[in-house]
């Protein structure tokens, strides 16, 4: 049966309605307007689904993924305190929109749809086990173990972005030092390369490097697209920072796919290479050489697609 | 019904056999005579059984588990290569073991079965995931989810000894840099405890940090324990060593409880204040201070034990 998937954004509640082939049937975009409060973006999400099935849901319909942004309590279908969502303390979403569709509805971490999406309809339909990284102002992931996702002892796990390679290394917002979200995280990423850029004037982007100047991952790509050996080497490095990481995932937990998507992955190769070859040189033996790094295939529809094969 | 473990380690072959609750009714324990060759050692293995259980398996005996110090094709109950034991290329030891005696047999890795142990008879009964920590010459673990081993995607997962906590840190073995095992393996902590000592001319260690001196786990914990404050802080910072890679597992699977076991473990408190304070510090806050620290409870006999309740 046909199901519809949600991405509860900061921004954006985005909704799908999907076969189950993953063929996109309809979809729908609104803005969150999260400052207005639960009930408001609640209404919104309401909206979304009416502009997909109309007031009332058919027969046809299998049930509503929804990913949100944050922590939930899996036994109860509760959201908790989602950071970008003000006023959402412990929101029973399942229960309110089951009471209105009545059809079943779940919830997970909308990085974890994100990876569902990419095994079910993107780049992980022929892998077992893979983590699914996200880059962009935060790193998100989702884990997916034997092609479901792996939750951890209270649904908090796939925090990639802060495994920490360096406990010497620059400071996180989390906290703690070396986070691999303290390198390839946009601002921090951005003001590396600010950095390096400053010493190198025969670089395209070098009057970007000054403090006030805007400087994007895309002007980054772009330049590196162009030619540019900075621009290159900066994407190469940030590559191998998230190697080191990687190599570290693959050890720990046997999986040796690991699905790259989001602003900066758009990069491509300098950035690819230096993922594939610090992961592949720093592994044990009995990976080396075995590390997947593949780009993401859904893009931006990686979340609502996983959200709606919540269901399957 | 009762189960046989076997723990075939590269000095030793362990056995025991173990009642359904986990009282061990009878152990054996024989030299491995590993040089001597695969044939000669899996003899032994058989002669460990004939000692629990005569000639002849009876219908009381359950099955045998067995751990081995290496890889597994689980698959086909194959033994391989283990690094130990020369002459095991590719052993189809449940094949060999079923021939003889009958009753279904498994195998796991040795560190797996000491995690299963810990988890069926020891520290981790009350405790549905958590990563099992062996120190010694290497750092042995297993990880256990939803209170089973995690193999990961080929049967390799749980190298927590080669997660890396600086890039750029000390040299392991394995060719990376900063693993856990090249700060806490014993070579390299007792190289670092001598390297401190010898600016610590008021520790009664003192005499033991030159180069030809031998300096053993054990007597930094003896010394601890009659009140050498340098000795303590050495092993106080061991344990923050292993705060750090802990803190980024915990992040990463979200596996709040960790068992630590093994020679330098026997140090206690400073060691486990280390751990503790560091780990609960550097993790995400969704986890701060929830971060449980046990001691193994099993000492030797989690890995035969473990072993044992793998036909449970």
């Amino acid at each position: 049966m046909n199901t519809i998937g949600i991405d509860v954004g900061g921004t954006n509640i985005k909704a799908v309605l999907i076969s189950p082939t993953g063929e996109i049937l309809r979809r729908a975009s609104l803005p969150t307007e999260a400052q207005r409060g639960r009930d408001v973006v609640i209404g919104i999400i309401h909206r979304g689904i009416e502009l997909l099935v109309g007031d009332v849901a058919t027969g046809d319909l299998g049930g509503i993924g929804i990913g949100v942004p944050g922590s939930i309590d899996f036994d109860h279908g509760t959201v908790l305190h989602p950071p970008n969502l003000p006023g959402w303390d412990e929101v029973p979403l399942v229960a309110l929109m089951e009471e209105r569709w009545k059809v079943p509805v779940l919830l997970d971490n909308d990085a974890n749809c994100a990876a569902l999406g990419e095994a079910n309809f993107g780049a992980g339909q022929e892998v077992s086990h893979f983590i699914g990284i996200t880059l962009g102002t935060g790193v998100g992931s989702g884990i997916i173990i034997n092609r479901e996702i792996y939750h951890g002892a209270r649904g908090y796990a796939g925090e990639f972005g802060h495994a920490s390679i360096d406990y010497n290394g620059p400071l996180c917002a989390c906290g703690n030092r070396g986070c691999i979200e303290a390198y390839v995280g946009n601002s921090y990423l951005i003001a590396n390369a600010k950095q390096r850029l400053a010493a190198h004037p025969e670089s395209v982007l070098y009057a970007m490097a000054t403090d006030d100047a805007t400087l994007t991952p895309k002007d980054i790509s772009d330049a590196s697209a162009a030619g540019d050996p900075v621009a290159t080497r900066i994407l190469y490095d940030v590559g191998c920072t998230l190697g080191i990481a990687i190599s570290n995932a693959a050890n720990l937990m046997d999986i040796p796919t690991f699905i790259i998507g989001g602003g900066v992955s758009a990069a491509g190769k300098p950035l690819f290479d230096g993922i594939r070859e610090t992961a592949n040189t720093r592994v044990l033996k009995v990976h080396r050489g075995g590390i997947a790094i593949l780009p993401a295939a859904l893009g931006n529809d990686a979340g609502v697609m996983g959200a709606a094969s919540l269901l399957a």
